[in-house]
C-alpha cells in the first residue's frame, strides 16, 4: 500500500495499489475496468457522432409515413392523396427546428439539451418539466424503435409474429449492454449498420424515382388487407390535423445531437451543428422521398406488413435479396435507434441527480466510465412498455411526441429569452452562468425571432397532437409529465432538507461533549458469545446494564444464576413476558430509560450477535438485533451496535 | 413499570404491566393473546379427543376402498370380489396396531409417538427417520383428506370440478386459522361435524344392511364409466397385494392419538386409551360395512364420483336429503381430518426443534400459545402439494401410508426393546427417562411379543407398499426421507457445534481485557451528522482515524479542508479510487490494519447513518454501511457501529 503523502496529519493512500482490478464475470461481459482519469478520451468524431445520434431521428423514416396513413385510412384509400402534403408541413417545421437548434447548439457547447437552456434561461420549474418531458421520451424512443424495428422482421418472416415481444426484449437487453460498455466501442458498434441503412435507403428511394419515371413503378401486389372499424367518416380538419400530429413522430430524435454536444471531439460545437444539418438534410430528403412513393404505389398501413416491407418489394418486384437488405437494414437501424436514447437518458438523468432532483445514486460512474443505473433503469422501464403495449408501434406512437414537443418549446422558448438578456448587455460585457458564455451578440434580435417563432409553432403543434390525439392515449403522458415533476421536487425537497440540517454553516462549533454513556447489553443466555459482547461493553463505559427478556421463568433463572458468576458484578434486569414478546418489553424498558434521560445523555444497545459459517445458518437463529435496529433507528441519542461473535 | 423484586443486583421488571396486549387485525383473526401461565387449562376430554384426534383415522373410510378398487380395476370389474377379504386382512392388521400403540399409550403418559419412543428405544437415528416419516404423512394427510373433501362436493356439485384447487386450498388456510386460534377452540369447532359425520354413516350402512337383508338394495344407477388404460390384466398375487397396499390408507392416523397424549384431560393415559379403542373399533365397523356394501351395489371407482356419492344414492334411491346429508358430513369430516395433522405436525416439529434437529423457531408459542411457526409450515407445504398434484387423490396417495408404516415399524420395535429391558430390571428398579418411567413389569414377555409381532407385520406390510407403489410414486417418499434425515443432522450439527463454541464449561474464564480500541470513522463529507459520529467516536475511544473513499479528487481536497477545521485534529487519511470503487479500497486499507494488529486490540469501524424521515428516502442514499456490514461480518475482532443522525 503506497503512501502518496503526509501532511498536516492527513495521509493518501493508494490501497488497491497500481493494479487493475481482476477479471470477473463483469468485465468479461463489459469490458475491463477504465480508471477516472481516462475519461476525456473517450470522445467521438463527426462521422461516428451521426452513427450515434442521428440513428434515432434517421429510423422515424421508417415508421412515420406509415402513421399518417394509419389516421388517413378511417376516411377511406381515397384520402391517402393527402400524406404528401402533410409531409411537406412536417419537414417545414423540421426546419424550423433545426434551425433554432443550430443556434442552441452554438451558444452551449457543454450540451443545451432542453433541461439545460430551460434551467438556465427559464428557472427550475420548467427545467424540471423539460426534464421529465425528455426524460419520458427517451423511454418511449426505445420502446418505439425496437417495436418497429421488430415489425420488419416480422414482415419479413410473418412466423416470428409470436415472438415479437420476446425477440424485442431481448433486442432492449443486448444494446443495454454494449451501452454498459462505453460510448467510443458502441459509436463504432453503431456506425456500420447506420452506414449500411443510409446507403439502401437512398438506394431504394433513388430506384423507386427512377422507375417513377419511366413509368416502370406500377403497384403494391398482393397489399395487405386494410383493416377498418366502423363506417367511413368524411375528411375534416381535424383528421388531417390528426394525420399531421401521427407524422410529426419524424421529428423525434431532432434534439439528441445537442444533448450530447460533450461526446464530440473539439471543436464541440462546431461538429455537432454540422451533424446535425447533415441528419436534418438526410432525414427530410429520406421522408418526403418515401411518403411520394408510398402515395404511387398505393401502400396500405398495416400490422402485420410495414410500408417499408410494401415499398421494398414494389420497387425491386418481389421478396428477393435487396428486399431482405433494404428490410435488415431497417431493422437494424430501428434497434440501434433505441442506443441514441441509451447514449441520452443516462446524460439527462446524472444531469438532473447532480441538481438534486433525481436519486445521487444517477450521477454514478460504474466501472466503464458510464452512468450504468441509468442504463439499467431506462432498460427495464423500455421493456416494462414493450411488455405492456406487446410491441405494438401504433398503439405506442399517442404517448410519443408529445414530450419531445414539450422540450422543443421550452428549449426555444428559453434561448429567446436569452437573445433578448444578450441584446440588452454592454457590447463587452459578459455573464457566465452553468459554463456557457452570455455576451452581447449584434444579431440578438433576430436570433430572437428565429427561437421564438420555432417556439410557437412547436406549441402550436403540441396543442394540436394533445387534441388530436387525447383519447388514443396521450392524456397518459398528459398526466404523467405533472407527476415525475412532482416527483423531481419531492426528492429535491428532501436533499435540501438533508443539506440545511447537515449543514456546518451557522453550525455555532461542537456542543458539550456527552456527560453520560448509558451502555444496555441485551443477554439471550450466558455463553463465550455473551462474555465478548460483556467485554466489548467494558471497553464503551462503567455505566453497563445487562438486560434479559424472560418468555420462560425456568430459563430467566437460570440466567440469573449464570450471571451471577460470569456477569463480573454487572447489574442485571430482567423483563418479565408473559405473553412471550421479544421486542415489545425491551421497547417498553428503552422508552422508560429514555423519558428519564439526561440532556447529553448517549444510550449503546449492544447485542451480542454470533455469526455462522454459512449465510443460510442465519435461517436457524431469530434475528433480534436486525428488528431492534429498524425499530429503534428513529431514535435520536441511541446507538445499536452488534458485536459478532464468529463461529469458525 | 412496576419492580418485582430485587436482590444481588437483578431487578425484576414487568414493563408491559398487567395490562392485555392491544386489540390488532391478527387478534380480531385468531383471538386475544394468551398468557404463558394460561397454558395447562388448555386441555380436552374423551368426546373432544375422540373429535379432535380421530377424524384423520374415520374419515380414510371415505376413500379407502375406492382406492381398492382403483388398483383391482385394472383385471376387470370381476375381480372386485377380492375387495371383501382384502379388507377384512387390513381390519385385522389394524387390531394389530391398535393393541401394539394401547401398549404405548400407557408407557408414555406424557405423548408416546414414534418420534419419543424410537428417541428413548433405539437411538438418535431411528428418531430422526420416524420423525422424517411422521412429518412427511402429516403433511401428505392434509394434501390427502382435503383433496377427498372436495372430491365430496364435486361428486354432487360437478360445475365446481374445475375449481376444486382453489376450493382445497382455501379449506387449507381456513383450517390453519382455526388452529392458529387454538385447540381448545379448535376441538369444540370439530366436535358437531365429526358426530354428525358418525351418526349419518352408520345410519348409511345401517339402512344398507337393512336393504341388502330385505333383497332391495339393487345395484348404483347410472355408474361412472370405468375408466381402463390398456387391455385387461390377469389376476396376479401382485395385483392382490398393490390392493392391499392401496387398502392400508384407511390405517393412517392411527396413531395420532399417541402423540397427542398431553393434550388430554388427566388421567391422560387412560382417556387417551379409551379414545383409541372407540376409534379403531369404530374405523374397522364402518371399513368393512362400506366394501361389503360397495361390493354388492356393484360401485366403480372414479376420478368424478367417489365410492361414498354412488353407495348413498343406491341406497337413498337418488339424490335426495339423505344423499346430500351423507355427503357433506363425508367431505366436513375430510376437510376437517386435516386438523389432526394440524394438531400433531406442530407439537412433533416443536419437539424436533427443542432436539435440535430443527430451527429453534419451531418451539416459539405463538401469542395464542400453539406452535404457530409449525402450523403455517404446514399449510404452506401441505398447499403446495394439492396445487402439484391439483388436487387428486389418486395422485397423492402412493406418496402417503409409506411413512406411516416406516413410523409404526419404528415404534413397535423400541417398545419391543423397551420391554426387554424392562424385563431385566429387579423387582423394585426404576429407570426414569425423558419424563417416562421404566420400571419392571411381570408380564414383559408377553407385551414384548405383541410389540414385536406389530413390528414384523408393518416392516412386512411396508416392504410390500414400497415394492407394489414404487413406480405410482412411493420413491419419492423413498428417497425424501433420508434427504429430511440428512437436513435434521445437519441442523442438529449446527446447534451442537454452537453450543460448544459458546459453552462455559471448561471456559477458563475472561481472557485480558481488549488492550487497544482502534476507532476508524468512516466520512463521505464533513457535515453535522460525520461531527455527531465523532462525537461518539471519542466516547468510545482516543485512538480514532478518520477514513474518507475518494472517487472524485476535488471532493477529496474539499473534504479535507474542511476535516482540517472542523476534525479536532483528528487523524485522517484518504484512500484514493481511481476505479470509482467504495467498499473495495476501504476493506483493503482495513485488510492492511487488521494484518498489523496486536493481539486483544480490537477495531470498531464507526459509520454515520442519516435516517430520513420517511424509509423510502432510503433509495435516494446508497447503503454503505450495510454493505460493509454483510462484508466484514466474518472477521473477527470488528465491530461495526452505525451512528444515526436523525433528519426530523
Amino acid at each position: 500500500m503506497a503512501i502518496i503523502e503526509k501532511e498536516n496529519g492527513v495521509t493518501v493512500l493508494h490501497p488497491l495499489g497500481s493494479q487493475t482490478p481482476p477479471r470477473t464475470w463483469r468485465s468479461w461481459l463489459i469490458g475491463r475496468p477504465l480508471q477516472t482519469a481516462d475519461a476525456p478520451h473517450q470522445t467521438i468524431g463527426k462521422a461516428i457522432g451521426l452513427a450515434v445520434f442521428a440513428s434515432d431521428a434517421l429510423s422515424s423514416t421508417a415508421y412515420a409515413t406509415q402513421e399518417i396513413l394509419f389516421i388517413l385510412a378511417v376516411a377511406g384509400t381515397a384520402t391517402f392523396g393527402y400524406a404528401f402534403p402533410i409531409s411537406i408541413a412536417i419537414v417545414v417545421l423540421m426546419a424550423i427546428v433545426t434551425i433554432s437548434y443550430e443556434q442552441t447548439i452554438h451558444a452551449y457547447p457543454n450540451g443545451g439539451g432542453a433541461y439545460i437552456v430551460s434551467r438556465d434561461n427559464l428557472g427550475e420549474l420548467p427545467a424540471q418539466i423539460a426534464g421529465a418531458a425528455l426524460l419520458t421520451d427517451y423511454i418511449l424512443t426505445v420502446s418505439v424503435s425496437v417495436s418497429s424495428g421488430v415489425a420488419q422482421i416480422t414482415s419479413a418472416y410473418p412466423m416470428l409474429y409470436d415472438l415479437r415481444v420476446a425477440i424485442a426484449v431481448v433486442m432492449v437487453l443486448f444494446i443495454m449492454l454494449i451501452n454498459l460498455r462505453g460510448v467510443k466501442e458502441s459509436g463504432i458498434t453503431f456506425a456500420i449498420p447506420t452506414y449500411f441503412f443510409l446507403v439502401m435507403m437512398f438506394l431504394t428511394v433513388g430506384v423507386g424515382f427512377f422507375r417513377y419515371l419511366t413509368g416502370s413503378l406500377g403497384t403494391v401486389p398482393n397489399p395487405p388487407e386494410l383493416e377498418l372499424h366502423g363506417s367511413l367518416q368524411p375528411v375534416t380538419l381535424f383528421l388531417l390535423l390528426h394525420a399531421f400530429s401521427s407524422g410529426t413522430a419524424a421529428l423525434t430524435g431532432i434534439e439528441a445531437v445537442s444533448n450530447g454536444i460533450p461526446a464530440f471531439k473539439e471543436p464541440r460545437s462546431h461538429n455537432a451543428g454540422v451533424t446535425l444539418i447533415w441528419m436534418a438534410s438526410i432525414l427530410g430528403t429520406l421522408f418526403l422521398g418515401i411518403t411520394f412513393l408510398t402515395s404511387q404505389i398505393g401502400g396500405i398501413p398495416s400490422e402485420t406488413e410495414t410500408i417499408i416491407s410494401q415499398l421494398s418489394r414494389t420497387i425491386y418486384d418481389g421478396r428477393g435479396f435487396f428486399y431482405l437488405a433494404i428490410l435488415s437494414a431497417t431493422a437494424v437501424i430501428l434497434i440501434m435507434a433505441a442506443n441514441t436514447a441509451f447514449a441520452d437518458f443516462p446524460r439527462l438523468s446524472a444531469l438532473m441527480a447532480a441538481d438534486g432532483f433525481l436519486p445521487r445514486q444517477f450521477t454514478y460512474r460504474g466501472s466503464r466510465l458510464v452512468y450504468s443505473r441509468g442504463i439499467i433503469a431506462l432498460a427495464i422501464i423500455a421493456s416494462l412498455l414493450i411488455v405492456i403495449f406487446q410491441a405494438s408501434v401504433n398503439a405506442l406512437i399517442p404517448l410519443y411526441a408529445i414530450g419531445v414537443f414539450l422540450s422543443f418549446t421550452l428549449s426555444q422558448t428559453g434561448m429567446a429569452r436569452r437573445w433578448r438578456r444578450s441584446g440588452h448587455l454592454a457590447a463587452d460585457q459578459t455573464v457566465s452562468e452553468h459554463g456557457s458564455v452570455l455576451q452581447h451578440d449584434a444579431r440578438w434580435k433576430l436570433k430572437m425571432v428565429i427561437n421564438g417563432f420555432g417556439a410557437v409553432c412547436t406549441t402550436i403543434v403540441m396543442i394540436v397532437f394533445a387534441i388530436t390525439k387525447f383519447r388514443d392515449g396521450a392524456y397518459v403522458v398528459i398526466f404523467l409529465i405533472p407527476l415525475l415533476v412532482f416527483s423531481f421536487w419531492s426528492i429535491h425537497r428532501h436533499y435540501r432538507h438533508l443539506a440545511q440540517r447537515l449543514s456546518l454553516r451557522n453550525y455555532s462549533g461542537a456542543p458539550p461533549r456527552h456527560s453520560r454513556h448509558r451502555v444496555i447489553l441485551l443477554i439471550g443466555g450466558v455463553h463465550q458469545g455473551t462474555l465478548a459482547a460483556l467485554r466489548y461493553a467494558g471497553l464503551l463505559s462503567d455505566d453497563i446494564t445487562a438486560v434479559h427478556v424472560s418468555t420462560n421463568p425456568d430459563e430467566a433463572e437460570r440466567v440469573r444464576r449464570e450471571w451471577e458468576w460470569w456477569g463480573n458484578g454487572i447489574r442485571m434486569v430482567i423483563l418479565d413476558s408473559p405473553y412471550r414478546l421479544l421486542l415489545e418489553p425491551l421497547l417498553a424498558y428503552i422508552n422508560e430509560i429514555d423519558a428519564r434521560r439526561q440532556p447529553n445523555e448517549i444510550i449503546t444497545i449492544v447485542v451480542p450477535q454470533f455469526v455462522p459459517r454459512h449465510w443460510w445458518h442465519n435461517l436457524l437463529h431469530t434475528q433480534t438485533a436486525f428488528w431492534l435496529r429498524m425499530v429503534l433507528l428513529f431514535r435520536p441519542g441511541i446507538v445499536i451496535t452488534d458485536v459478532p461473535y464468529q463461529i469458525e
